[in-house]
C-alpha cells in the first residue's frame, strides 16, 4: 500500500540530525520512499494522512521486556528483591499455562503499540505462543529462546538444542522479516559455565544473537566473583558469549574493566530506568557508556517490575534520572535519548534498515499529537517527545508500511476481546 | 448539586488506611457527604455517576509551581542552570506581558485539570491576572504574592507591603474559599535578610503562610554560607520566616542540622523531582525526611524544567526514585507518594478538610479510568495510581462539588480557544 503523509514534523532517530522540519513521507508498501517538501511524481497514494498536529518519528523499539509479564503489573511493588521474586513472581509463574501466556502477550502487545512501539525483544516462556500472538499483531519482534527455557534442558542437551532450532527455523525471519530470533541465555547467576559455552555454540550455529540479563544486581557481580573469580562480564568473555552479537540487559554494576569489554565486544547495553529504580537495582553508567561510543538501547523489562511497557515513560526518565544523579543537566539529551529508543534498539535487535525516517529505510512509524494540551507550545519537537508528550500522546503506529493504530484506535487486534481475555487469565496466577 | 458515585474503588489519600474497597460516595454541594456500601435514605442524586471502572481518589495538590511558564516548555532543555537561566528564561520573561500571562496561565490550569490536579500554589508574575484565571476555571489555590514581586519593592517598602495586603484582601478566601494567597519570599539568593524580615513580618500580619524556594542547588547553599556564614535554612529560622506556616520547594542540599530544623518549625518540603533531575539539581532526601515525620507534598514546578504539570508523572518518579538511589525498594510506598499528593499539599496549602476521601471533608476528587489497557489487570489499586496511571487516564475531576471535567471535556475552560490564546502568546516570548 502507498501512504502519503503529509506537513509533518519528521524527527529522523539520528541524534545528529534528530529534527529535520515539515515534511511529507511517502511510503511504498514496506519502505520509506521519500522525505521531503515535494510529492514525488508518479507516486499514487492509496491512503493521505495529514500530518498538520503531528510529529512523525521512528517506531520505538522496546529492547528488553517480558511482555507477558503485563498480567503481573501491580502485584508485588514496594518489596524487597527477595519479596518480589520468591514470594510474588514465582509462585505466579508456577500457575502458567500457554493460554495465560497468550492472553497476557496479547495484552502488553496492544499496550506497547498504543504507546508508540513497533519492535520489541521478548524472553519468556512459551516462546512459540509469543511469536504466535506477535505474527496475528502485525508487529516486528526479535524473539529469544534458549537451551533452559521450559526446562528443556533437563530432558538432555541435544533434545533442547533441537528444540532450539526447531524454533529458529520456523519463526527466524518469519513474516517478510518481521520476526527474528535469538538466543536466551538467562543470566550468569542462571547459567553455569557449560550452559553459557552450550548457548554461545547455539548462537554460533544459528547464526544468532544473545539475549541475556547482565550485571543488574551488586549482589549478582559479587556472588560471581565468589563464585568464579570472574565478573559475569569477565565469565562471558572467557565462554564465548561475547563471540556472537549480544543484547544484555541492565550493566549497572560495570566497573571499567568490564565496560572496556563490552565496548571493544560490540555489546549492546539495555537500560531499562523505571526497573532498574524500582527494584532498587540502581543507576547505570549510561553517560560513561554514551562517551564511549557502546550502543546503548532502551527497555521496559517486564510490567511486575515497570509497571507499564510504555516506552514513552522510558524516555524521560532514561533522560532525566542521569542528569539527578550526575548533577550535569546537559548529559543524555533529548536527541541521543531518541536513538537510544529508535536506532540504537533496532541495530541491537538485528534489523537492517530499522530505526530511522530515512528512504530506503523499513516504514516503522509513529505520529505523535502535537495538539493536546502537554504539547502547547510545541517549541522543540526532539523535547516534545523525551520531555513533554507520552504514549497517550500517539495518534497513529504504522509497522512495515500497514497501519496498526490510526487515531488511537488498533486495527490488528479486538481491543475489548484482549481486555476480556487478559482479566480471565490473571486471574488464574 | 448533588452527585452519586456508584461503586468506585476508594483511595483515601491517607497513607494507613489508603484502600477501602469498593463503595458509594454521595457528594452534597461542596462537601463528601457520604461513603460506604450504602445509598444514604432521601440523598436525592442531581447527577448519578457509575463507578464501575474507576477509581476514585482525593484530587491532586501540586504543591509548587509557576503555572505560566507552560508557555516554555521544550524551548530551553539539557542546558547548563546558567545557559538555562540567563540565556533563555530570564530573556523569555523580559516580554513577558498581563495578556501572555493570562493565557499561559489558563493553559497550565486547563492541563493541570486534564491530568487530574484540583489545587495549585503558584508564583508568578501578575499575580492578579493568575487570580482571575483561577476564578474563571473553578479550580482551588494558594497563590503567592510578595514584596519583591513586580519590583515594587523599588517603590519602597510601604508601597510594596499596601500592593500585597491589597491583592490579600481581595483574593484571599475568595470564591467560596477555593483561592488563599500567601507571601512569597522567593529564595535567600534573591532575598537579603531586610527582605526575608519585611516577608515575614507580612506573613504574621495576614496571618498568610511564605512560599520559598529553598536549598535548591549545591550552590545556592555554598553561597549562603560563604555571604552570611549560615545555610539558607538557618538564615530563615534567624530572620524570623520560620515563625510562621512555611511551604519550601526543593530542599535538596540539606544536612542533619538543617533538616531538624524544618522538622521543628513544622515545615513543608515540596519534592519536585522532574524539575530536580532536569537541571540537575541533586536527588532529595526524601526518605530521611519521610522517616522525621517532616510534611513532605510534591510538585511539579515551572514547565520550564519539567515539562508539563502533570501530577501522575511526579507521583511516579516520586516513589521510582528513592529506591533507586538508596538502593532499598520498599522507601516511598505508593501510599506514602499518594498521600504526599493529595492530603500533604492540601495542609501545606493551609485549606482545612481537604485531601482525603472522608465523610465531611471538601469534595475534591478524580476519578482514575482502569478499563485502559495500562491499568489491566487492576490488582492493588494503589500501585495502580503510581505506577501505572497517567494523567490521561483522569476520566472526570470534581472541584468543590463542581464537575470541571467529564469524560475528559472540560466543563469550565474553552479547550480549542485556551490552545488557540496560548500558541499567540508564546510567539511574543
Amino acid at each position: 500500500m502507498n501512504i502519503l503523509i503529509k506537513n509533518v514534523h519528521v524527527i529522523t532517530g539520528d541524534a545528529n540530525n534528530i529534527y529535520i522540519g515539515i515534511n511529507n513521507i511517502a511510503i511504498k508498501d514496506d519502505l520509506i520512499y521519500y522525505i521531503g517538501k515535494k510529492i514525488p511524481e508518479n507516486f499514487i497514494p492509496n491512503k493521505v494522512i495529514e500530518g498538520k498536529e503531528s510529529i512523525a518519528m521512528p517506531g520505538l523499539v522496546n529492547a528488553h521486556t517480558h511482555t507477558m509479564m503485563v498480567l503481573m503489573r501491580n502485584s508485588a511493588d514496594d518489596l524487597t528483591l527477595e519479596n518480589w521474586l520468591h514470594k510474588n513472581i514465582l509462585p505466579k509463574e508456577k500457575n502458567i499455562t500457554r493460554d495465560i501466556v497468550k492472553s497476557g502477550t496479547m495484552l502488553g502487545i496492544a499496550e506497547m503499540i498504543k504507546s508508540g512501539t513497533t519492535c520489541f525483544l521478548d524472553m519468556y516462556y512459551e516462546m512459540d505462543v509469543v511469536a504466535k500472538a506477535v505474527l496475528d499483531s502485525g508487529m516486528r519482534a526479535n524473539l529469544s529462546y534458549g537451551l533452559m527455557t521450559c526446562n528443556q534442558w533437563q530432558k538432555g542437551h541435544e533434545y533442547a538444542k533441537a528444540f532450539c532450532k526447531d524454533f529458529h527455523n520456523e519463526y527466524n525471519l518469519a513474516n517478510d522479516g518481521k520476526l527474528k530470533t535469538s538466543v536466551e541465555a538467562h543470566s550468569v547467576y542462571l547459567c553455569d559455565e557449560t550452559m553459557l559455552r552450550a548457548n554461545a555454540t547455539l548462537a554460533r550455529e544459528l547464526n544468532s544473537s544473545i539475549h541475556i540479563h547482565l550485571h543488574e544486581t551488586k549482589f549478582e557481580v559479587e556472588e560471581s566473583i565468589i563464585k568464579t573469580g570472574l565478573t559475569p562480564i569477565k565469565q562471558c568473555l572467557k565462554t564465548g558469549v561475547f563471540d556472537v552479537p549480544v543484547i544484555a540487559a541492565h550493566t549497572i554494576w560495570v566497573d571499567d574493566d568490564d565496560m572496556m569489554i563490552l565496548k571493544e565486544k560490540n555489546v549492546t547495553s539495555v537500560h531499562n530506568p523505571s526497573s532498574n529504580l524500582k527494584l532498587a537495582s540502581g543507576i547505570a553508567r549510561v553517560p560513561d557508556m554514551l562517551d564511549l561510543d557502546i550502543n546503548v538501547a532502551i527497555g521496559t523489562d517486564g510490567a511486575a517490575s515497570n509497571n507499564m511497557v510504555d516506552m514513552f515513560n522510558e524516555m524521560r526518565l532514561a533522560s532525566l534520572i542521569h542528569k539527578g544523579s550526575t548533577l550535569d543537566p546537559t548529559v543524555v539529551n533529548a536527541a541521543t535519548t531518541i536513538q537510544m529508543a529508535t536506532y540504537n534498539g533496532a541495530k541491537a535487535l538485528g534489523f537492517e534498515n530499522l530505526g530511522l525516517l530515512k528512504e530506503g529505510m523499513k516504514a516503522d512509524l509513529i505520529l505523535v499529537d502535537t495538539s493536546c494540551l502537554n504539547n502547547i507550545p510545541l517549541n522543540n519537537p526532539a523535547s516534545a517527545i523525551v520531555y513533554s508528550s507520552q504514549g497517550s500522546n500517539v495518534d497513529t503506529v504504522i509497522c512495515n508500511g500497514d497501519i496498526l493504530m490510526e487515531h488511537r484506535e488498533l486495527l490488528t487486534i479486538d481491543e475489548e476481546k484482549t481486555i476480556y481475555e487478559a482479566r480471565n487469565a490473571a486471574k488464574k496466577l
